[in-house]
């Protein structure tokens, strides 16, 4: 149980020279060092399969140094790190408000997608629940990250307040990308990522143009987002794509 | 911890008629009898707010007996109700393949909803995740109900063994679906269900018409798909009412 005082840093050094090692680093420091290597560690295997002692080898520390920045152990280290996660997924999200809004899109789900990459395996385990790690913490942190996307697509469509039905398709298309993207990671990333981001954008204007069928707002935001597409972006692709489909159903109209 | 053992059914009567009452019910029928009391309380309630006491009292079992049927205690009842839920919910995903996709589609979906309504905190605390209860077992149960949905849709579209876009194409939507019934029992079932039906369904064409745009037997599929539909059928509706949308968008090509 305490073999993790035998590590590294603690063991090999004497000890006046270990504190030495310590004194380098503020306070701050040395916990966003071990939360740095906590983190690298649960991004790519479930929590269940990090031990308090990998994080400690990982970040060269003693066992009893991860305790006093972490008193709450694995358990406390997970949720850390589940937070700096989600506050790196937050940024992914920003993005100036110019250009054509699909052109946005892209570039945001460019970086969420790299973000996946990077954490493909703990991404899994935290989005697919079932793990003793999962709290209800953890998972305030995951809805936190969702509302904080929901709240910049928002923005971006023009709309920060909307209507029930409006709120309702972008949430839902925001579990949509984090189902595509369990499942490209399970599928050894396929298709490849451009692929995917694209249809994901797809998805969206097709989402935005059949709530639009139904609700006044989400009409008037489709209209003022395609106002804004030109004739080489991705709306303009994908509908010259569907036309041989759409005239196809011209026995229906 | 053993008050249960003073519930109704096994306290009042003296000892003869209660083996008496008992033995009126085959070893299934009584099984099945104190599942249907679970399953009608974790309906309603998340699984932290049910007691083995509530399950023997709703059934006018004992403590004692719903452990002779049930030894691994609330656990194992909470298990069994999550798989009974699971057969109802298969069940509601069997529809003849005659007439328009969209109509197939908002007959499973009405019943899927209804469903929804009826199990509604016990389906969120099922599927929101966090809860105690959740184990690797009722996932596999929640996973093995996707997978049937997902079946059947495929089968409905006249592609049992798709290709990999297709197939996340369908496992997405269902997943979108999900999403959407949450939202909808967290504010207070609006809209309206069978507005929420309509906009499921737009949604499936949707997508799958956006999917079309990229791969050819998603493309293949969508135009089989429409063939079926009828002027006064869904597809029909919802390409009429974002038809002025479209046209406002030639601009574009």
């Amino acid at each position: 149980m305490t073999s993790g005082g035998n590590a590294p840093a603690a063991a090999a050094p004497p000890r006046p020279a270990t504190r030495a090692t310590y004194r380098r680093l503020s306070v701050e420091e040395r916990r966003a060092e071990l939360l740095t290597a906590a983190l690298g560690l649960f991004a790519h295997r479930a929590p269940e399969d990090v031990s308090l002692d990998d994080v400690a080898a990982a970040a060269r520390a003693s066992r009893p140094l991860v305790y006093r920045y972490f008193p709450g152990g694995k358990q406390q280290l997970y949720e850390a790190a589940v937070g700096s996660a989600a506050d790196q997924l937050r940024d992914c999200f920003a993005e100036p408000q110019t250009g054509p809004p699909t052109e946005r899109l892209s570039h945001a789900l460019d970086r969420y997608l790299a973000f996946v990459d990077e954490h493909d395996a703990g991404f899994s385990a935290l989005l697919r629940g079932g793990s003793v790690a999962e709290t209800s913490r953890t998972n305030a942190i995951v809805d936190g990250v969702r509302r904080a996307a929901a709240e910049q697509i928002l923005i971006h469509l023009g709309t920060p307040d909307p209507g029930p039905r409006l709120r309702m398709m972008v949430r839902v298309w925001i579990t949509a990308v984090e189902a595509a993207s369990l499942i490209w990671v399970d599928e050894g990333k396929q298709p490849p990522v451009a692929e995917l981001r694209d249809w994901l954008v797809d998805h969206f204007v097709a989402l935005l143009t059949a709530t639009a069928a139904r609700d006044a707002e989400a009409e008037r935001v489709a209209r003022q987002t395609l106002s804004l597409e030109t004739p080489d972006g991705a709306v303009a692709d994908v509908t010259r794509r569907i036309l041989p489909l759409v005239n196809d159903a011209a026995h229906l109209l």
